[in-house]
């Protein structure tokens, strides 16, 4: 049997031999490895470095008692840090898993996206959590930063949780039964410290000195940095850490406290970051080595230029893509493959992208040998010097033609950008295709873009994951080229764990037998079908079926490249967990297909392994053992939880920050109250409905400070809900828990009862004016808090559940709860930032920009209202005498549109019937009945008045030189226009409502172009 | 080439494959490995433990800004605990050196004494420092104690310095040079840490902190040891002594406050063990596995016994012993072998015992192949019992005759104990010597005793080291016994080393030979004249002599079996170092002969090596290593410290604590200059000698802030000396700072100048004043100040240079300088404390109890008086007429010593004549001239009293009815007693010095068995 400490000897051989210098824990006590100073010092700067150790990790916060069998206050971490990093990292760690007796043909062994960051250091890095038949045993990050430092070169790091491995290599249940040697167990010689450590850390340790220790050791750090004396500085910073971590497990880091002490923690790394660089660069950066000289790019076989239309491939292999990153790096691909094709002049036939976690393909089919042919039209000298006095051609003109191998005779005279020009026609022949796509296709790479792009290495490239070989070949013939230091070739790799080198793609129409004759499909329509029809089968094995689940169906296709669904079974105790919880481990945790039978769960799920393996037994078997300890966890948290009623969990929430200068999740809680309270009174809710709204209100953050919630986040509100229920409050508190973040995402469900209705209106309302009170509103794409989700469900809410609301009220209700006083500028800000996402709403529904506009300016405020208003200006739009209308009622806007002053109208010193025709039409459309908002009310009393206006302008001339009567007249005016914008149930910019905008069928299009500047 | 890391490989490898479980470093700043609780806690109670691991060990104090080649602040230590110990642990570890590359036989391997204490644990253990050529590169302890309890089993610690042994292996003089990895020196990656820790620990770790940090974690150990978590408070422990080490590091720690840190921390640390203890049998000793069978004694090949006188030999042999146990051990040995073979009627020849550091011998001549037979009376029934009134024998007196298997009739008459007795005369006849032998040797070994011995195995036989072999051969037969589970042979074991295996010694008349046949040279006395004869040779190859220095040979002597002088240079320009530096380098570290010539040290030395070997090339090379390495240590102290003058270091001493409660060694400074003045003026000192003092006092503890001294606390004083004369002071004044820490211990030389006496005067009574004035005075056999050995050298000091000092005075000075005001009681303690102290001294120089006690009693103030009070007293009593004397003196005390009143006395009421007599003869008497404190002026004086007083008491009855006579003669009384005591040297005491305790020829018995009474 492999034991633990063998597997440590294994490891420090394997990496060894590797080049890595082996190292030794750290002598602070540190949440990770990435915190010994061996990998945090030394992934800065531009010195290579290679290193691995083990390091025993010290996180009080998943310290357990010792009972959980898979979370410990300490566990051993085996660390890797491989600088620069050394172009092939994901097979040099899998074969250091051989090296510790993991057979990689019997595995299941996956990369899953996952994002690194230590906000306390400054650093961050992207790359997966490796899983063994679902069980993740190993984070791999391309450290992008620390201490605030860009780090180039990229390090790449490996930490592997040692236990979790060798737990699956002994195939024990606890981390207790690992045998540590043959003689002793994990348990044996670290059990008791478990528990004591864990007793201590959540209920012995003084917090008050704790916090004088974390102040004691930060003002030594500074004192360190002030003598220059980096590696004293990060010990304190270390000790902080830990010191920090403790207090925080004792629950004793308030709201406003904890992102103060990450700030200071952050402040210090930075400067340590910065001293340690200054160090190495006074030394002269001893361990810096040549880089190895670029290896002369070996001529390829590029087989003969096609003579004829042949297909083209491109593949980019890369690392394993997250998910999204796939699937928009194809529509970006598909669209400039498209666009280089066209802009090169190669006439081709269809286009197709695909996609695995692995690749991403474009295949052209019938692309051409060569370029069209190009005629153009070349820009001389002026005709009038193209012949001299005496006839002869000029030394310009001679010079122009010659550029461009003709005679003079053949230019010809041209009228051009307002002048007379000597002009030529040329013919462009086209280059040969491979020729054309070597220079477009680096381009085409560069320009594929992602949320969160990462270098890898030395020749700063960037992409969503490492690009690992490039794949071009049209026809027979390799389209050479080279992007970020790697040249194309004619050859694609197989799944991952196969045992076949690379495979030749000698001519591009064998790319696709190629992956299928390797299991591969690299179409993600395909697989999903594929993956569809597998998960049905399986559950069919016990009777069951798969409902429906289009993201995790779209996420699982984007994660394999040759789908084998398994079936795994689990205890059917487990059964009796809320579904939410159980479906929620399957779903988010393992993205396992959660099999039912008759609306009910069976105790089985379905995982999707990469590739085919002799058998299967061992990787259902692992994801087995993965999913029966979440659940273990699962039951635990649920089992603790409901070992006291909700409401007692209302009180800890003054521990969880909402914002650090917007206090707790307690204060909130308060604010929510009275917020629901107000709303429920708008709404005039029932009786029951606002009781229940209220009783909601309090409890609906409750759910945060369950286990459950603490560990699984996205089961807030379901939890609570739950919990709520089994502490026997009311169905309707308890749906109104839920609701209240509904709608979560773009297209989720929203809230269907009164009380969840205003609970999940109070809760946007005041996260949204409290953020906007302090300023932190969204900027570019940065929106932490998801504010423009939050306004944009507002917003939804209200025109689905058809509820008035004067937002402008609302917002001050949502100030007033913070009790600051005064008139804030913020809420107009903030009503503004949820007017603009309703109109992105509206266009996104496809209304016209200028109608939205017109709507918004002035009804705003009041998004149901807005709705309605902007459909009933569409329709008057449309309308074939619209622009009469519009004319007639822009006429008055327009006419005094230029003067800053106002002007009296005196009704008796009307001289001119028209003008009183005019003003007494007014009257009386002023006097017509109107719903308050409404466009069309509005228009029918409006319509009337249209004689009297076009008569008004036809007969008077507002602008006579008598002062007083032009006065009066621009008084008139006013004054009408004045109360016609009061009429209006539209800003006075619908008057502005272009003609050309509406002929061009709606206002979508130009929205999208002008919506930036807006 | 072995790497660092390779050899840490190879390391874990041998000892996992030895059944060690391969344990990480610990996640604190742990001074040792023996910190880790892999070894601290595992070590106590009765389970079985291997483990070996690594640890960085962090020690503030050997910080060198990386400068020093041998010494950092951060060390790599191997540690390896076998628990219980193997038998043959050195064996073991001898193989491990194997492993990492070290061929044995070119090298001198040593086991040097080396007793291992950890006070702030409460930890010890016995063992020795391993030499690799001088190099000690391993510490080997079996450990005793920790926490303060006895450990049973006993464990083996092996504690390799890893960077020393891979500087050996690798050839490299600074450790920073040493091969990490293929590519990275271990300064590479350390050196800037060790550069930047120092400056951190010497220059900027804030003192204040660190001891509020002290505090914290203290409190924290309390804390959790309350809340029964045992391995939290070992962390907080931990913690606690790192922040001890720096806060010392910073000079911040006092002599006399290092002993409070340390009480505290070995208060936790007993209560962690008992704490874990507790746990461990609470849990049932898991662990615990059922000792092994003692495996059957296989019978010894015994050969034939002697049938004729014989030699025998007995040899122990014995893991290294120290050296002085070794020569306590054969004084011991001889005494035992001839009183048990004296016992047990062996004849027999010479005796003679002969050790080495690994066998301890006696060998005896021509012992008789029995025992001679012995005649002896065994007392029977009395007389008038033997027979019957019928004259026939009764049965007791048969019986007795039967069972000495003679006849009644053969019974005879004898007066015995008072009566008279039956006796029968017996003849016995001896046993063969073996067998007496095999039943006398095991008491005879356990017979020998040690000031430290310990257990090891499971037998719990103790002795100075273990003992691993046994060999007893009477002519050619083996002696069988068994002792502490080992059962004697006949064989003995050749050097260590070798690659012989045992030796038999088939007849005892081989043993000689063997042994030197194999290079052993048996006998101390021998092996002295050899290494004195090699080491004056080798001293001669570079023209030099050894300077006489017989504590060191007769070290030496005992540390080889087979010695090899060997001569070794090292740079001359270390010989600019003081003198004492470099001899107490080479002879206290090293035990290196010093090799000059014309009284100047030559760059020489000779170690003397044990054991011959191909080339010594390599032994010679490493001794070399080690003494530059040592030298380049002091080197740089030395000339550190000298870059500034002497009184520089003055105001460092604010920093290191002379007593917690008592402030600096500053502010000690501070008053040692007043109090030096003060006892100037007191002593009348030349104005030279004066100013000498004070300037001394001023500079007398500066040297205690230099790096030398700082490095190698022995040299404190001697250091002071050499930068006071090098900074330009006088010699007076360099002088007395050598002079004011004499007397050092017992027998040490006193100082011989006015300034140094004055100053030591001084420093002792300032030490004693203040550790009374806040009630620090020793208890029981606690006496962590010194201050017995304070209060002794006060004594001598006075009394050897003739000094009357009242010491109510002088410690009315010390108390001044406190500046506490108010009357100390403390005071009179502290005098008294003295006063005992000379007590002590007088009574170890045999001076009568009575006396001393009388003369203390009242002269005790005054050293030098009582000195010379006592020996005239001594002197008086030995006078034929001393009862007399000392009855009528003490007549007058008696007669008054019942009334608690005093009476009045008129000398005009006196009516009796010789009341008169009397009275006048005290008139005379006091005015007689007399020396203040002499016991002769005083007997002079009142001798001639005596008549009177006689006659007093014969004629004046005092007791008589009439109150006013009998109170006047009362007042007589009491009046001329008053007198009389006024006058005397003594105290009152005199009076009772009992005619028995003078009869006994002098209180000396007396005195030790009262004087744990007092």
């Amino acid at each position: 049997m492999l034991t633990f400490q063998d597997a440590i000897f294994a490891l420090q051989k394997f990496w060894a031999s590797e080049g890595c210098l082996i190292w030794e824990p750290y002598y602070l006590q540190l949440g990770a490895g990435t915190m010994n100073p061996a990998t945090f010092l030394r992934v800065l700067g531009p010195e290579p470095w290679r290193v691995a150790y083990v390091e025993p990790s010290v996180r009080p916060d998943d310290a357990r008692y010792g009972e959980n069998p898979n979370r410990m206050g300490l566990h051993y971490q085996y660390q890797v840090i491989l600088k620069p990093e050394p172009g092939d990292p994901q097979e040099l760690y899998l074969r250091s898993l051989e090296a510790i007796g993991i057979n990689l043909a019997k595995h299941d062994i996956r990369f899953v996206e996952d994002n690194w960051e230590q906000p306390a250091l400054g650093a961050w890095g992207l790359g997966w959590e490796v899983w063994l038949d679902g069980l993740e045993i190993t984070q791999f990050t391309y450290f992008q930063q620390a201490g605030g430092q860009t780090l180039d070169p990229v390090s790449v790091e490996l930490t592997y949780g040692l236990e979790r491995i060798l737990m699956a290599i002994q195939g024990v249940r606890h981390f207790g039964e690992i045998q540590w040697d043959e003689r002793r167990t994990y348990g044996d010689v670290n059990l008791a410290a478990e528990e004591q450590h864990s007793r201590y850390y959540f209920e012995v340790a003084d917090v008050d000195l704790l916090r004088e220790m974390f102040n004691g050791f930060e003002a030594e750090a500074n004192r360190s940095l002030e003598a220059g004396l980096t590696l004293p500085a990060y010990d304190s910073l270390l000790k902080c850490s830990h010191t920090f971590n403790v207090l925080d497990t004792r629950g004793a880091v308030g709201v406003t406290e904890r992102a103060g002490y990450f700030g200071r923690m952050r402040g210090i790394a930075r400067r340590v970051a910065e001293s340690y660089l200054q160090e190495r660069e006074e030394a002269g950066h001893p361990w810096l080595e040549q880089p190895e000289a670029t290896k002369p790019h070996t001529e390829q076989e590029s087989g003969s230029s096609p003579d004829q239309s042949a297909p083209f491939v491109l593949e980019i292999g890369t690392e394993e893509l997250p998910a999204q990153d796939l699937t928009s790096a194809l529509v970006q691909l598909e669209e400039s493959m498209a666009r280089i094709l066209s802009d090169a002049r190669l006439e081709h036939g269809a286009v197709q992208v695909m996609g695995t976690p692995r690749r991403l393909t474009a295949l052209v089919n019938e692309l051409a040998a060569g370029q069209s042919a190009s005629d153009r039209i070349v820009k001389g000298p002026p005709w009038s010097k193209v012949y001299d006095a005496d006839g002869n051609p000029t030394q310009a003109a001679s010079g122009f033609a010659a550029s461009l191998g003709i005679e003079v005779a053949d230019l010809e005279q041209q009228e051009l950008d307002g002048g007379t020009y000597a002009v030529a026609a040329v013919r462009e022949e086209g280059g040969p295709a491979w020729k054309v796509l070597a220079e477009k296709l680096p381009g085409l790479i560069a320009g594929i873009q992602f949320d969160k792009a990462m270098r890898w290495d030395l020749s700063g490239t960037t992409f969503s994951r490492p690009i690992r070989w490039l794949l071009a070949v049209h026809g027979d013939r390799v389209v050479p080229f080279e992007y970020g230091g790697m040249v194309s070739g004619g050859s694609t790799r197989p799944l991952r764990g196969s045992q076949t080198g690379e495979l030749p793609i000698s001519t591009a129409s064998d790319y696709l037998k190629t992956l299928e004759a390797n299991e591969i499909l690299p179409d993600v329509a395909t697989r999903r079908l594929e993956i569809s029809r597998q998960i049905e089968t399986a559950a069919g094995e016990v009777s069951g079926s798969i409902a429906p689940d289009e993201l995790l169906l779209g996420e699982v296709a984007n994660l394999v490249e040759a789908p084998r669904a398994l079936l795994g079974s689990y205890d059917e105790a487990f059964l009796d967990l809320p579904r939410d919880v159980l479906t929620g481990v399957m779903k988010k945790h393992q993205r396992y297909f959660p099999v039912e039978a008759d609306g009910k769960l069976l105790p089985n799920f379905i995982v999707v392994a990469n590739g085919q393996r002799e058998s299967n037994d061992e990787v259902v078997h692992g994801n087995e053992q993965v999913i029966r300890a979440r659940f273990a966890d699962a039951k635990y948290f649920v089992a603790r939880d409901l070992e006291r009623p909700l409401e007692s969990y209302v009180q800890q929430l003054d521990r969880l920050t909402f914002q650090t200068d917007l206090g707790s999740m307690l204060d909130k809680t308060h604010r929510l109250e009275a917020l629901t309270a107000s709303l429920a009174g708008q709404f005039e809710l029932s009786e029951g409905d606002g009781q229940s709204a209220v009783r909601a209100s309090q409890l609906c953050k409750a759910d945060l400070a369950t286990l459950m919630v603490v560990d699984m986040t996205s089961l807030q509100g379901s939890m609570g809900r739950y919990y709520a229920s089994e502490s026997g409050e009311s169905e309707s508190v308890s749906e109104a828990i839920y609701e209240h973040y509904l709608p979560r995402f773009a297209g989720d469900e929203l809230p269907q009862t009164a009380a969840g209705t205003a609970l999940a209106l109070a809760d946007r309302l005041d996260t949204l004016m409290g953020l906007f009170s302090i300023g932190e509103q969204p900027t570019g794409t940065r929106d932490p808090f998801g504010l423009r989700r939050g306004a944009v469900g507002l917003v939804q809410i209200l025109v689905d559940r058809q509820l008035n609301l004067d937002l402008r009220i609302a917002l001050g209700w949502a100030w007033d709860g913070y009790e600051r006083g005064g008139e804030p500028d913020a809420l107009e800000n903030c009503l503004e930032f949820i007017i603009r996402r309703q109109q992105q709403l509206m266009l996104d529904q496809g209304r016209p920009y200028d109608v939205v506009a017109a709507v918004l300016a002035s009804q705003g405020a009041n998004p149901l209202g807005a709705q309605i208003a902007v459909r009933g200006l569409e329709k008057q739009v449309e309308r074939a005498d619209w622009l009469t209308l519009l004319q007639a009622y822009s006429r008055c806007g327009r006419i005094t549109r230029d003067f800053d002053e106002t002007f009296e109208f005196a009704e008796e010193r009307i001289e001119e019937d028209s003008t009183r025709a005019l003003y007494q039409s007014l009257i009386k459309a002023e006097a017509s009945p109107r719903t308050p908002g409404s466009v069309d009310d509005f228009i029918a009393a409006f319509e009337p008045m249209i004689p009297a206006i076009d008569r008004f302008f036809e007969d008077v001339m507002v602008m006579v030189d008598e002062q007083a009567l032009r006065e009066n007249r621009l008084g008139a005016c006013c004054n009408g226009w004045s109360i016609l914008r009061s009429m209006s149930p539209t800003s006075p910019n619908w008057r502005d409502i272009s003609p050309t905008s509406l002929l061009r069928g709606g206002g979508y299009q130009l929205c999208k172009e002008q919506g930036t500047s807006h």
